[in-house]
């Protein structure tokens, strides 16, 4: 593959377009309306882990988006979050935002992020990462001062925190790359990017 | 202490400052002119750890700022950087952070982080905390890319990068807490601040 490939990333995430963004890398977003609940429900059904839904959601997003062309080279990501086994979907509303915090509140949660590269048609590499967050125990006061402060972003991830923001203030304890927690596991993604000759090395 | 006390960042470093803006932390930055070198030689040549060369010079940081008021709490906080037992000073420009980046390729280092607080006069809490980065190796080439692209920025931090920024495409592995990487642990310095009232719980 040649190193003026266009990249393409398959993500609606503005964290994720940022950290490719800030890292200096080239690309293009190609950000997919992709209806990921009948997917969901039917890993619920057969009570699949949550790592494979997301390394299912990644290929999905990166397979729905329109390539550039021909020898484009499409990045899809996923991020689940599940909390004592039960997977969360993203909060419509400030209401739903705060019922998330709520439930998050006081207890660890998981996030399980895929990654994947499509290259012509085919999946060429596959990375999947785990990021363990505890929430301290939260007032409601405290969830509303915080929703009131950090605005709308909060409903663009599932656990209604940006952890590069104000969403640090709600941890106790974190484990796991940071790049990960973002959405995109930057350090193998780059390294395999590398080494196929995508980004110079 | 009341929570209106002035809250203060001994601190030159624009990472520390986004860090707590961005996290939502009313302060007030009060950067000191602190000559840091003979401290440094003291150390050496005593052959104290890295990592009580944070503390003491966090500690002197936080001295050395001017107070706001009489009740005015100050943070300050250090990040000493070893490679295979050797102390690094920051690059003075552009050929020092050739040098550096030479000097740390394809090698492990350290980065020894202290934060403290200093309440009237004596210090109230104290937090070191400690993060392994390995770069890949690099060429010649590479590392001059890197640092035209990356521009003065480079300078303002001992290893010569931003992990928060290009960075990130330096290394191959990294072990320990964002917050510790970019010079300033924020859960447990967050965690103390509520505790003492200082930002809202």
């Amino acid at each position: 593959m040649s190193i003026h490939a266009p990249l393409v990333l398959a993500s609606k995430s503005m964290a994720r377009q940022a950290m490719l963004t800030t890292a200096g890398i080239d690309f293009v977003a190609a950000p997919t309306d992709f209806d990921e609940t009948p997917l969901k429900r039917r890993y619920l059904a057969a009570g699949k882990p949550a790592s494979a839904l997301a390394a299912t959601l990644a290929e999905a997003k990166a397979r729905a988006a329109s390539p550039e062309g021909a020898d484009a080279v499409i990045i899809g990501a996923d991020q689940v979050l599940t909390c004592e086994g039960r997977l969360f979907d993203k909060a419509p509303d400030k209401t739903g935002a705060r019922s998330v915090l709520r439930q998050l509140s006081g207890r660890g949660h998981e996030l399980h992020v895929a990654v994947c590269v499509l290259g012509p048609g085919t999946v060429v590499w596959r990375h999947e990462s785990l990021a363990r967050l505890w929430m301290r125990p939260l007032s409601d006061d405290f969830i509303d001062g915080y929703l009131e402060q950090a605005g709308g972003e909060v409903l663009w991830s599932v656990g209604c925190y940006q952890i590069e923001g104000l969403g640090v203030q709600l941890f106790e304890r974190i484990e796991g790359d940071h790049f990960t927690i973002q959405g995109l596991p930057l350090l193998p993604l780059l390294d395999y990017l590398r080494r196929a000759g995508l980004i110079p090395a």
